[in-house]
């Protein structure tokens, strides 16, 4: 059977589906369009794992109550350089925003400021609030933790999330930031859930089975065993922290505790630069390091160096000129959950 | 030939011994004091390699101007939550001391604060900073950078210092706080010192060669080689953060820049916990969830899961008791540099 290629698709469609989507489940406009806006932009830096394809988990959550699709977050209390939000259980994307816009502002005052959020729900990317937080001349941390899936270091049982962490600097170029923005785990889960899917083969060094051991064998994930975390004992220290700075500071619990409540607990730290030095050598040092880097020799095996943030920087460019080129399997998914909600979707051929 | 063996020696003797060998070189008595407790809190920790075997170096230092013995930490300017020190190319504890306690007020008016020094020298184990953080029921991040000698993931040239990065945490009990501290490389240079000095091996994974292969020949590493990142990509992203949080935030520069100075850079971060949550309950999540991960299942080929922190912390305590075992070439280098300095070391045997 013959299949008509697809074309990539403009970031401003996928916009308007997902505010649709969004809005058909109970989300007022001014958030769906935050949300909607959110996955677009992890499209357009590349990662489609945590784009538009998460829309039918999405309004899943919305429809099982996980989320509650109108809640807005709120400001729970302040003092000196600190505030604490509380989600209200709504989509994490507002709540993670305003986090960062709440920090770039207690930085702006203070210096540094640290913004931790509880009642939390998925965030998305945590690279968009960092680098959100460079076009403010600062540099940023974003950590967040989530149910456990990942085993200690040396560990089978699963006591820790995927505790994604993120920083961001400002450089000379305000589209190309230096951006860390990492699992602590050796593999996101989403990933393992693809290859599930798709029947492919896993890596190793990315999950032991239930008796601890390194497999290759993704049944093995689901038949009782866990994730590691990436760069053995440091990965798994790191993963740690993430637990404390996002999870039982925001009054929480770290997430093998019974009182945790499967929040996606998060902690943002912006940093003024221009409190330290002049922006302007700053980033003329980052610009400078940047093409450095890039100019080294690269490895045997490697056609370039590669700086954090480089990636996503090229795709946002190729797909904002391009489109999305967005997988078969997606479209299909999000035209069927458009059709399920009465929605309109010519445009996702 | 036989060899008398060798009684571990206690704390306070060490402690005598490196206030002397330093005010031998210059130093004033109180900073003596600071950096001789902080070589001997390594050594009381486990690490060794940061221990009283670095005298010699030390001296050495202060011989050749690198450190200015009589030098003092000041403070620069301030704003807000954070505090810029000059270390006067002094000592690097005293300044790095002086940054912790500077954190710790500032945190505890603001709830957060933040301490970059500059024209610093080696600070010694960063876990000494952030442990001091948890005794103020703060959590505490310090990160140090120094000359380059790893290669960027994917890369050869040696571009990124080992860049250490520590956090703790209080539990409750004190002498027993969650602790990270690791280089971002995959291995301390210190080690391949070591390595080189008794003609060991080294494992796979640790340097490349000049080409940018993977290599265990220890050779390599000092004919144009480099350290590799921990973790691939993950690690080396963190390194280039410590660049910029610790090296350019200071006003001085990432060292693989023209303008390095070759200053130990260093950010210290306190967080005021009380400010965010009563402290009583995070101690006790803290402990519980210590108590839930110790608990857990090892995995295949290991013994007990352990916690960050777990084995500096057990360390301690039996060389507080039972003293520090110091490998016979350190005494004889000790002994020989006190002896040139004039010093009596009786109790070095």
């Amino acid at each position: 059977m013959m299949r008509e290629p697809t074309s990539p698709i403009v970031a401003t469609t996928l916009q308007r589906l997902g505010e649709s989507i969004l809005e058909a489940v109970g989300t007022p406009p001014d958030l769906a369009r935050i949300v909607a806006a959110s996955l677009v932009a992890a499209n357009l830096a590349g990662h489609d794992s945590h784009g538009v394809m998460r829309l039918p988990s999405y309004v899943e959550f919305a429809r099982t109550g996980h989320v509650v699709p109108a809640a807005r977050p709120s400001v729970e209390s302040r003092h000196g350089a600190t505030t604490m939000l509380d989600g209200h259980r709504g989509w994490g994307q507002p709540a993670a925003r305003l986090a960062a816009e709440t920090a770039i502002a207690l930085a702006a005052e203070h210096g540094i400021g640290a913004v931790s959020v509880h009642r939390c729900n998925h965030i998305g990317r945590l690279g968009e609030y960092v680098e959100a937080m460079t076009r403010a001349g600062m540099m940023g941390l974003a950590l967040c933790h989530g149910g456990p899936a990942v085993a200690p270091y040396g560990g089978r049982d699963r006591l820790l999330g995927t505790n994604p962490f993120a920083w961001a600097a400002p450089t000379a170029d305000p589209q190309r930031p230096l951006v860390l923005d990492f699992a602590t785990s050796a593999v996101a889960e989403g990933k393992l859930q693809v290859a599930r899917a798709t029947g492919q083969a896993i890596e190793p060094g990315l999950i032991v089975d239930a008796q601890g051991r390194p497999s290759t064998s993704l049944p093995d994930f689901y038949a009782g065993g866990a994730l590691r975390p990436f760069g053995g004992h440091k990965g798994y220290a790191l993963s740690v922290m993430v637990e404390f700075l996002a999870g039982a500071l925001s009054g929480a619990a770290p997430s093998c505790l019974p009182e945790y409540d499967g929040s996606n607990d998060t902690l943002m730290i912006a940093c003024d630069i221009a409190t330290f030095r002049p922006l302007a050598g700053f980033v003329d040092q980052a610009a400078r390091f940047y093409a450095t880097v890039k100019a080294s020799q690269p490895a045997e095996g490697f056609d370039a160096v590669v700086l954090p943030g480089e990636p996503e920087a090229q795709a946002r460019r190729q797909r904002l000129e391009g489109g999305i080129p967005l997988p078969e399997q997606t479209r299909t998914e999000l035209r069927e959950l458009a059709a399920q909600l009465g929605l309109h979707t010519e445009d996702l051929r």
